[in-house]
């Protein structure tokens, strides 16, 4: 057994039975020992981008350990932007990066460079394992790592001749390491608050906002009437017609700060005070009113699940049952393409269970709100703010859930950042209608620029907001991926797009001219 | 004026006047100050990776320092690949990246992150520039910077804030840093070694490869029966019917073994002693046979060309001719697509004056060899090994010399990674001619595995070397991004598609299948 057998026995042992790949040279022998291991199955993306995007989608719907393995510096650096999303979104996600073999990085050949210095800024664990006799050690560890903390970002970097060696052992796995609970204090001082009778908000994070988490906030909001609130980047929602409803903090600042306005007390359950994403010469990024009593019931690090489950049993709801929120299903919606048209199309076309993701930006502001009344489904958030992952998180999805439906909203200018996405939809089949939202242009920074106060944007600053000339023409780019697409003129031909798409065993993309 | 007008101002007065750019929020004063600023061009690409490899490009075809705009630290981390390539490549880069407001920095906004980390692998100077007062003086010294030690990569952070508050001046620009020289003992000595009658060989980067420096290098060739020879990874290489012919290390570890046998000395210019890409555990990375002479004519951060002008001069050489290489223009071959076949097609229609930009693998590595007998021309190379940058780098190439065509050879699965440039050839009717060798494969790494000694590989590595189920439809993907596009069955359509495309106004592209 070589150090790259261990390695891959070690993930085996620790249950990773995915690998979101794009290897090189450096990592043929990671290939060969997962090549003779059938219980690990491999993605390949064709950028690393949509690996490390994959590997977030995959943990998200599974909260298990992700894996990627990556080629070197440069293929790690593809990876970095998506990996940013993924550290905001706290998943546990481990990166096995290739290395030259150790005795030959002194001799800088072209592919040379400083890996640790480039996986650390997104990376809370960062080893280069040394050994064979340390690899399965290390392995274990970058796992245990990635799981703790509330889910954290492990980078493990493997020299080749490390790989190559043969000797060492697969050591035992580490023992789980508990989540962090807040303490009694921080739960009955929240208790008090809620009975308060001041209206107050429960501002969710992690786990509080799907599963038993979910239950246990829906059973709180019932009971003291508090709402439940969202940021803006939220990583996983529970949404339906019979799930407790959580609103999310809209995108922009001013009606963020109008969001929160009627809010007397703010309680952040797994999550820190929200901000604006940006700052601007004339008003402050604070979002919260000056005025609110901010209480922290569990800190980012800390179990927001478990956290509402003392909450709830603090304010003696433990048996408590949630309202029933079931509401009429809308008909689908019919005539020319509008934006509330669209929220309208999906939310009645949505499938049981479905998974959605959504990077719609500006185009899809009301989807949200709209899947109020659908079935139930959950729903993925870019949580870092670095465009260009709702493709690939769409394929992770449905690598994790291949029972369940993934529609996939993405903004044309986002999408274009990791379409190589669609042909891995296409090679694994996986279920993924993407709805692409072609607006030309990048509205938000339109918007952004128009807010400076100094006037529209001459020719040159257009140019750099609007991605027409020439149109994007996503049936075509779908086509040149092997997935079929057709283009939407009205609500009626998205409707039916949407459901040929359910309907379809593998990969469909619709283009919305807007 | 503002921190942003100070600083785009500091560009114009340092002769900058082209920007590769995908800026965002925290870019919006650079932006409209560039909105104002006529002198520099601004150029979209649609993913950083595309703005980054122009920039490289262009700097390689102009000597002169590009510039980026890019967005906070996931729009660095996604040009950093071929940023790796540009440092490779010595090219003067300047990039400058957003930040937040720096008040707005410990509220960890969604898109915070540790920039200068980001930047630090690849680049040579970083600095986040602090006051309004400092930014002229900041952007000068990175602009000195870019320019300073044969070319490097320097990243200049601005916070939004420092953008747009009032105040400040533009600085005068910084004295030029003279090119390094070598010594004279060193150029007497290479002298001395090149009198010396055994087979010599001169391997040569920079500018030693193109202009006066291969000019001098013919000469040294011609009178002392030296050959003229390149890295694999070369960043410009002037070659041509009429220029002296220098050849290239090639890329598989045993023929560059072979290749480099017969040379008893070995003279750096501007470089240091190769070594193969990648390590083995059988055999070492060495190229250079152990008994070779190896002396340092000019090291890298020393001017090759200054460098050979000495050598020559120390030759009795100043004057000299060089000898003429005009060979017979052979006819354009026909019949079915062979790799001997594609580089005799390239070779025959090439037009004169053209840019090659090659990225074609293994299926190309004939084509640079049958090049020779063409008219004159430059050819590009990927110098750091990271693949995705033969589209971008066309950009590049072709915003820097209009009046120049240019000609794009990449595999498909290198093409995959910044397909996206196809786009920005489209909006700038860029004069690119892409050829897409499409052989389904990263075949590179099928020959790596059979290189490990196991054996075949089984259908899950296959899997991660195959790029086929789906075949990527190259002619609908350019079509999506608004590039004609066909495809060429046999030689014949080939040559005919080369010359459709060479009298094009705009960009086109043809796959090949393999």
């Amino acid at each position: 057994m070589n150090g790259a057998e261990n390695l891959v026995n070690s993930l085996v042992h620790s249950g990773i039975d995915v690998c979101f790949t794009n290897p090189g040279t450096s990592e043929m022998h990671l290939v060969a020992a997962l090549d003779r291991e059938p219980k690990i199955r491999c993605v390949l993306g064709l950028f690393e981008g949509v690996v490390t995007a994959a590997a977030d989608g995959y943990a998200r719907m599974t909260d298990r350990t992700a894996c990627t393995l990556l080629h070197l510096g440069p293929g790690l650096a593809n990876g970095l932007a998506n990996l940013h999303n993924a550290k905001r979104a706290s998943v546990p996600l481990l990166n096995i990066v290739g290395q030259h073999a150790t005795f030959h990085i002194p001799n800088d050949a072209p592919l040379t460079s400083d890996i640790e210095g480039v996986a650390r800024p997104w990376s809370d664990w960062v080893r280069t394992t040394r050994s064979v006799h340390e690899i399965s050690c290390d392995t274990l560890e970058a796992i245990a790592a990635s799981k703790s903390e509330g889910g954290q970002i492990a980078t493990l970097i493997v020299p080749a001749d490390v790989a190559w060696t043969e000797g060492g052992a697969v050591a035992h796995p580490l023992p789980h390491v508990p989540e962090r609970l807040p303490s009694q204090e921080r739960v009955e001082k929240a208790a008090a608050l809620l009975r308060s009778g001041k209206r107050t908000a429960l501002l969710m994070a992690g786990n509080a906002l799907y599963g038993t988490g979910l239950v246990y906030a829906g059973r709180v909001a019932s009971a003291t009437n508090a709402a439940l609130i969202a940021p803006y980047p939220f990583a996983r929602l529970e949404r339906g017609a019979d799930k407790p409803d959580v609103l999310r903090i809209p995108y922009p600042r001013e009606q963020a700060v109008a969001f929160l306005e009627e809010f007397a007390q703010v309680m952040l359950v797994g999550t820190t005070a929200p901000f604006a994403y940006f700052a601007s010469p004339t008003v402050g990024p604070a979002l919260i009113p000056p005025d609110s009593t901010v209480h922290t019931l569990a800190f980012p690090k800390e179990d927001p699940q478990k956290a509402l489950e003392a909450l709830a049993q603090c304010l003696d709801l433990r048996e408590a049952s949630t309202a029933s929120y079931t509401q009429p299903y809308p008909p689908p919606p019919s005539g020319p393409i509008t934006l509330p048209g669209l929220a309208s199309a999906v939310a009645a076309t949505l499938p049981a269970n479905a998974i959605v993701v959504d990077e719609s930006m500006t185009s899809g502001r009301g989807i949200l709100a709209a899947g109020r009344s659908a079935p139930t489904h959950d729903w993925l958030a870019n949580t870092g703010g670095s465009i260009g992952i709702a493709l690939p998180l769409a394929v992770g999805a449905a690598v994790a859930c291949p029972d369940r439906r993934v529609l996939c909203l993405s903004a044309d200018g986002s999408g274009m950042y990791t379409l190589q996405a669609l042909w891995t939809m296409a090679r694994e089949g996986l279920k993924i209608t993407t709805v692409i939202f072609a607006n030309r242009a990048y509205s938000v920074l339109k918007r952004e620029f128009g807010a400076l106060g100094i006037g529209e944007p001459g020719p040159r600053a257009r140019d750099l907001f609007e991605i027409g000339r020439p149109d994007l023409d996503w049936v075509s780019l779908a086509k040149g991926m092997g997935v079929p697409a057709n283009r939407a003129h009205s609500l009626d031909e998205l409707v039916n797009a949407l459901s040929r798409g359910y309907a379809s065993e593998g990969p469909t993309l619709i283009e919305v001219p807007l």
